[in-house]
């Protein structure tokens, strides 16, 4: 297919599938109003009973249990005309082929008929119902968080709206993913796989070091928990691409965390995982075992860690061989480490001793089948 | 000059100053060994009382109080120690033509044989300590944040490192100000002003609605409050390029000091505002005349805005007959508002009707020179 017609599918598939979503529900309440019954909508329950970790997918999904929003009760009714004025707002944005952040749909509702929002808590509850509803990205709908994604530098050149845009000359901060992450076509990709790490200090230390060229790798700096952008752009990587995606964070249960997230998703999101989880990306981080054998500088585990790390090990995203004993180790050391401590050792180290020792051994358990 | 040499020169100018400045102080150490003189530095005050609102500049500065560190006092001389190392480690990264960050430095201080930091308080004192001695920045040391700065969107053509980047060619999400600006050159400049914007909400809405080419405007997102890559980027924008440079912040006490920490520097960093203030950038942000004007969506002042606000009408920063009149009339509404407020009249209200409205009103009271 010629270039510009995959981006072309690309764009129509996301956001056609919710005008389609968008127009169906239209049709069905206009059919339930000439059927004199009170138009209603089917939403998946997204309360805690409801969320399920999925053991054959690795990640967290939404059960069977759903509830109904109905324009025919007295309580619901004025809920349910914000959401059919949502649905309206996204449907136009989608014609469009605009954008607006979840602020400035609360503000949009300012102007309508059926009354404002009490606050963007109500408005974002709204537009979660819709891509619950629908199984789709608020992203797909036009609605896009404020922030950025991460930056990513390699040999990678993207096209977004017919602007060709090469990973490798965009600046040393790097290529920034656009929350409209799911418009842009992959043109092109030399690299072997994706190496994304935790902060922008150790993002601008591989990049200074050329970590990107010595590794065949796209170097992503996640900027702490990864925005929603980051991970559709890593899960498209990795599926896409056919990329492995290794995670280097700080050894403490927040660094786990921040992978783990973009490994299995989070419960909160679980309406919406399956588009945003990486199930297949490997932890390539500071564990308690490189705390030990790279003697790091480390700092004492505060109450908060130790509580923390408790709670990961009953978590069913934790329940590998691997994480419960590194987790276990971590415990009775009583000390985490931060990805910059290897600068104790000069600051070209990390590049030249650590992650080559790291990669081989993730790379040949993978290919071991572990 | 041919392009190649004016970066050359832009590189050589602050790096070789640096440089300069630490062989210097190097051979003063030296020479006060060789006389039998304990080696000492002489660092300006930081201290509160010596920082002082310089009416002539329009910024914070230091006053005339300084200290002496030194070699011969038993207290002072594990400091001056790792001072000295400190020198050492910046000389190495400038004449590797390196970058590290102020946590990187931290760590490196394990390796030393004049013992670590005791947390990363002290190191990044004792680089404070290098900056207001030299009166040079720690980015022209070698020595960055971890964060990146704002993202840019518009007619602007720079050389990174013999990398071209256009700023309409870099992606929707822009170019991103790199922690290492002062290396940066500016090759071409078609837009005529900079409008840059507290959120990045605003700022996808801006450059989706083509501000940056109808304003001929470079839109600058700035995350909040502006890293210091940012703020050094704005400067040499309205020095070097010669644009005005407008701030289009939320209408509230923080919004409002955005833009003034931009303008008139912090007391903070007085000992480096020389390098980082911009005291003829103007505020285009939302006001309390813009709340009652546009009868804008608001909410209601908490009890720290409000303390915040009679801090700001006695700090001498805000000593205009703008400030003071915006400041007393958003204590008598007792309402503040935001940028995305103007999403109620639609999406693209604010680039169509707002801003040229705005630009109008503060382009003429410049021309008359008020």
């Amino acid at each position: 297919m010629p270039k510009k017609k995959v981006k072309m599918a690309r764009e129509r598939g996301h956001r056609q599938k919710a005008s389609r979503k968008l127009t169906e529900m239209g049709q069905d309440v206009v059919n339930d109003i000439k059927n004199v019954c009170p138009p209603k909508l089917k939403i998946p329950s997204r309360s805690t009973s409801n969320i399920i970790y999925d053991e054959v997918h690795r990640y967290f999904v939404l059960g069977p249990r759903w509830g109904v929003r109905s324009a025919g009760s007295m309580k619901q009714v004025k809920k349910f005309a914000q959401l059919l004025c949502t649905a309206d707002f996204a449907k136009e944005l989608i014609k469009q082929g605009k954008f607006a952040t979840l602020r400035e749909m609360y503000y949009t509702a300012e102007g309508w008929e059926v009354g404002p929002f009490y606050d963007q808590g109500e408005s974002d509850g709204i537009i979660e119902d819709l891509e619950a509803a629908f199984g789709l990205k608020r992203e797909d709908l036009g609605l896009t968080p404020e922030e950025d994604g991460a930056a990513v530098y390699g040999k990678l050149v993207v096209n977004e709206d017919g602007v060709v845009i090469d990973a490798t000359k965009a600046g040393r901060a790097g290529y920034t993913i656009p929350p409209t992450i799911d418009d842009v076509e992959f043109l092109k990709c030399k690299a072997k796989r994706v190496i994304a790490v935790e902060t922008m200090g150790m993002y601008h230390r591989l990049v200074q070091e050329q970590a990107w060229k010595k590794f065949d790798s796209l170097i992503v700096g996640l900027k702490g928990q990864a925005a929603r952008a980051t991970r559709r752009f890593l899960k498209r990587a990795n599926e896409e691409l056919g990329l492995p995606v290794y995670l280097n964070c700080d050894g403490d249960p927040f660094g786990f965390h921040i992978a783990m997230v973009i490994i299995s998703g989070s419960a909160k999101l679980a309406y919406i995982n399956h588009e945003l989880a990486v199930p297949d990306a490997k932890y390539l981080g500071v564990t308690a075992s490189d705390i030990v054998n790279y003697k790091l500088p480390t700092d004492k585990l505060r109450e908060l860690d130790i509580a923390r790390l408790k709670q990961l090990q009953k978590d069913p995203r934790y329940n590998t061989k691997f994480w419960q004993s590194e987790i276990k180790k971590m415990l009775e050391l009583g000390r985490k480490a931060e990805q910059q401590a290897f600068a104790k050792y000069g600051l070209a180290y990390v590049v030249k001793e650590y992650m080559p020792a790291k990669l081989k051994e993730v790379e040949e358990q993978e290919f071991l089948g572990r």
